[in-house]
């Protein structure tokens, strides 16, 4: 069994991942914030300790403006509906997933204008394409770091310096990219970034966070129950209090600890060498069939390690469904959630066969998943 | 070490619920409902089996109409802040949560109407208070099961059939007895049912979700990729996708199948009896104690197994603290983020120390508690 759905969720997780959920939900997993007995403290604590290791991870500063979500998506919402009002213009690009393109469309209907910058084929953004669009009422930048179709990196350093000149804020969407590359919010300009716990994070589903930089005020996405401030009818202003109410993902959360302590322990850029390697590997393997079209850069180091590609003139899910079945090899067909990138990259109809590598992935199984697909183009 | 806070978070969970998440971390947690392959779809079964046996559990029918959530707070503001628009009017309690009055206090911001309808002492609601607040802009009730303070539960099927009789929807907080008490949908005309997973259904921190019935429609809270219909930029309509947007919480739902099983297979009047005769059983005990103040209902039969009290006039969470310390016993004190509750039971300034009881508890337990109850209120 080869599993190539890594920008999906990660799979495996680091063991340690495993022990310390399962420890943490038979020793002590009583609810985090509420009460001070000793198991409720104790929970509390992994629960700062994510936060902790995420503010390390990202070089904020200040663990409390890490707000603990269910998901990216959650994180994604609460950024662009907390922060954007009537009035107010974003702009954002072309490879955005649908987490970020359909808020904005939500968006769009109370008054909010919305400007998307279309990105050339292999996924790359020219940054003064962004530069025009500007106008007064510009307000934020949202930009994913990776694609989610092709790994594209974009080049969110200078996007970052563009949003610092015109006194922007910049939202970063890190769903494919926190765990595996460096991401420093204050040397990149980032006002929130937006980031998911069970893929290069290697935690659990269920966790996912954002990063809100000091000063920026944001409305709520939920109220509730906060373990704060219990006498007040309203959502208390504390951080992070004020965007986390009802009770947290304990366990999910200690297993995302574990997961940032195996990053830490591997090094980060040790992992990402590895998948790099593995994606160079891998299109160099398949580069000169002729039938396989490869999207994106094609280049490994341009891009996170995601592949998308297409045989011929066959359906993605139907090559996918063959490998499955026929080779025991993992992919994802389709559109991956994100259809304006596949319109930019002219795969709309066919959609593309993604394969997504993780640390635990190795050359052998890149060389399996070769063979398999010069079998498949052979027959097409 | 006995656990008393229940009502909090059930600990432990039955083993059944560890061995199933860790099964579904170690042996196939892969992305439900994204991508066809092997371990996909058993991540989705695994969602799919959730919504059945919860369908089956609240009598619903149609599991698709089980929205799976990260918590009863996100079901609650999807349930008020999707249903309710400008100029509605809404009838609540005041045994409320703040995860239903919070949400209703930001609504008020936005042009709803909100008619607190105050309980008696015990916690206790007359029908007919809530009858005379009914006008022709009101298009919800909004009860709670159960208080979380006092366990007094509210009178659901009367509040469904007034709600029936009026023509109006109804939606139930069942985060205290979702998984102990029978609650079935249609019979109570229950509109919305909001839950949690990790109390009495035994399952995982980072679960819970919402019934809809058939012909009500939200607006989602949240927008994103749903797995479905990925060439729109617009939320889909279908059920549940609609409402499920982002990675679900695979392993922590793993948990709560394995929770509704153990209710299953242990039956839920069982475990409500046992329940009950704990709560009861430490009522008898502390009864007569001259410092001791139970509140509420003072009633196994009448409330869920939670038990306030005061020991004189000392803080709540002295009381508590001086319990885990010194006893081993723990307990949440404070005002358990109900605050109207606590205007109601006349618990503003201490707030009350909560023993509430779980499965796992033993007679014994009880007993410990009782004894150190009584040396605490022997010097006060």
């Amino acid at each position: 069994m080869i599993y190539f759905d890594n920008a999906a969720t990660t799979f495996p997780k680091p063991e340690t991942v495993y022990r310390a959920m399962d420890n943490c939900q038979r020793t002590f997993c009583a609810n985090p914030g509420r009460g001070g007995h000793k198991l409720s403290l104790q929970s509390g604590r992994v629960i700062l300790e994510a936060r902790e290791l995420l503010a390390d991870l990202f070089n904020s500063g200040s663990p409390e403006r890490i707000i603990l979500t269910y998901n990216a998506t959650e994180a994604l919402n609460l950024a662009l509906k907390g922060f954007l009002k009537r009035g107010n213009h974003v702009i954002t690009t072309s490879m955005e997933h649908n987490s970020v393109v359909r808020p904005l469309k939500t968006l769009e209907k109370r008054g909010v204008d919305t400007t998307i910058v279309q990105c050339n084929e292999y996924g790359e953004i020219d940054i003064s394409d962004i530069e025009k669009e500007i106008k007064k009422e510009t307000v934020l930048i949202v930009s994913t770091h990776a694609s989610n179709v092709v790994g594209t990196i974009l080049p969110i350093i200078d996007i970052g310096n563009l949003a610092k000149k015109y006194g922007l804020d910049f939202l970063v969407d890190a769903s494919q990219t926190a765990g595996l590359y460096e991401i420093d919010v204050n040397k990149m300009n980032i006002s929130m970034l937006a980031f998911t716990g069970h893929k290069s994070l290697m935690g659990s589903q269920g966790t996912g966070g954002l990063y809100i930089k000091k000063g920026l005020e944001l409305e709520p996405l939920m109220e509730g129950g906060t373990g704060s401030k219990s006498e007040s009818l309203y959502q208390p202003d504390i951080m992070p209090d004020r965007f986390e109410s009802g009770t947290r993902n304990t366990p999910g959360i200690a297993g995302l600890c574990a997961g940032i302590g195996f990053i830490n322990s591997k090094g980060i850029n040790n992992i990402r060498e590895h998948e790099q390697n593995l994606t160079k590997y891998f299109m160099d393997g398949i580069r000169d069939m002729g039938s396989v079209r490869i999207y994106g850069t094609k280049s490994a180091g341009r891009q996170a390690p995601v592949v998308s590609i297409n045989i011929g003139d066959v359906g993605s899910s139907e090559v996918s469904y063959v490998l499955d079945q026929e080779f025991d090899i993992m992919t994802r067909p389709g559109l991956h959630c994100a259809p304006l990138a596949h319109k930019t990259l002219g795969t709309m109809d066919q959609g593309t066969v993604r394969f997504s590598f993780g640390y635990f992935n190795t050359k052998e199984q890149i060389d399996e998943a070769i063979t398999a697909i010069e079998k498949i183009a052979g027959g097409v």
